[in-house]
């Protein structure tokens, strides 16, 4: 049983405030994840468990790609700007490893711009070895939306929900789950979908984000999500226990 | 023109102080190696150059290492373990990068522990996408010795003399350098061998390195170095510009 787990960066951090984490929401996040992981193995949070972590930029990654003009597309051939980037997201991600470690989660990391590069057409290669290795020897690994070098552009940006795709189908995963900070796709009276088959069935509730976010908002996620294998949940803060559990929180994608 | 080029843990750090960078020392190293890129390319040392560093631990990652009982055959199943070596080298790597971008070097750090995975005979695999994509581009792509993790052993030692030997397999590179605090191999004399062909030549001299080293000294490195295609060269410091125009500074192995 794989799990891909997709932290939204406008959870983790504060995203209207520049390199800011939200710690509660971290911490009360590891605690789940880490209560998650002594349940599925019965034998205390560090035991193997096929869980593999992504996160968003949130107010880390996405204020250095704007003002290096980086987008997934559009790239920079500054080594100065391509580092600001990373940097700023390593950061991010060692404030959330150090939250599960604390949790007793044996979270360790893969920077996805020392895996993967893009070709000129865009197309993403991303060696899942270390991953992969990393889950076989019961290690929870955790990924990061980040820069990645990108044939004729320098570095572009490589969003969290393309990483998370990547790891479901490269994985063979059996469950995707996106904390938001919505409680999932929400219809034009605020009420959550339940569940979504076809694109066509809720592309009249989906607009942007509401917050800076270079690599797209709920319409992108909704349309990546459908043309997974395995069915993917979008679902807020409260829902992540419930999708650790085996349960379907929020809205259902498949 | 594929260049590999280490800089070596003792050089960079002071090797018998606790996590401390040898900043004038890193910092002569950054400015040779901007000389060189720019006369590479006749046009400004941020021009493209095909040239990858890679750098030691010394008193980084070594320390911690050492603490955890981590080597490159035995490793550990601690998350806390493995990431303190990770963040130790994580550290030092980002030193180094600052100083090579303030000599305007376009460096970038690629983290083996994001990218490899050694199976259950201990054997590495490097995908090395990511590395290949930052050369194309014009960047230098920045690796060290790291954790990696190991098929039932969880994560092990990677020791950046093999990733030197890695790159210049994997890149085909045409000349390797290895920068040491010894200006070469030495004989008994205290001389510096000028060439080594075969390891018999030069067995009865070499011993381990002088301070910490979980990783080998320099009978390890001259018997890795007689192994490969491309020439490779051991020098001090002061033979990084000889080496980076083509020349032959210290000992040549081949």
């Amino acid at each position: 049983m794989t799990t891909v787990l997709k932290l939204g960066g406008s959870v983790v951090t504060e995203k209207d405030r520049r390199e800011t984490v939200d710690d509660d929401a971290l911490s009360a996040l590891a605690e789940d994840i880490a209560g998650a992981a002594g349940r599925a193995t019965g034998s205390g949070s560090d035991a193997p468990a096929d869980l593999a972590v992504v996160h968003g930029g949130g107010s880390f990654g996405h204020y250095h790609a704007e003002e290096w003009g980086v987008t997934t597309a559009d790239g920079t051939h500054s080594a100065t700007g391509a580092l600001a980037i990373h940097e700023a997201m390593k950061t991010l991600n060692r404030a959330v490893l150090d939250s599960l470690q604390s949790h007793e989660v044996p979270a360790l990391p893969v920077h996805p711009l020392s895996v993967g590069a893009r070709d000129a057409a865009g197309d993403l290669t991303l060696p899942l070895d270390s991953t992969r290795r990393l889950l076989g020897e019961g290690f929870v690994p955790v990924l990061h939306g980040d820069g990645v070098a990108h044939e004729g552009e320098g570095v572009t940006v490589l969003s969290g929900d393309e990483i998370v795709v990547r790891l479901a189908e490269s994985l063979d995963a059996d469950r995707v789950g996106l904390c938001s900070t919505v409680p999932g796709v929400l219809d034009d009276a605020g009420d959550v979908i339940p569940t979504i088959e076809s694109f066509d069935d809720v592309a009249t509730y989906l607009g942007g984000s509401d917050a800076t976010d270079v690599t797209g908002g709920m319409a992108g996620k909704v349309q990546t999500l459908l043309a997974l294998d395995a069915p993917a949940y979008v679902f807020g803060p409260e829902g992540v226990s419930e999708f650790l559990a085996g349960g379907s929180p929020g809205t259902r994608i498949d």
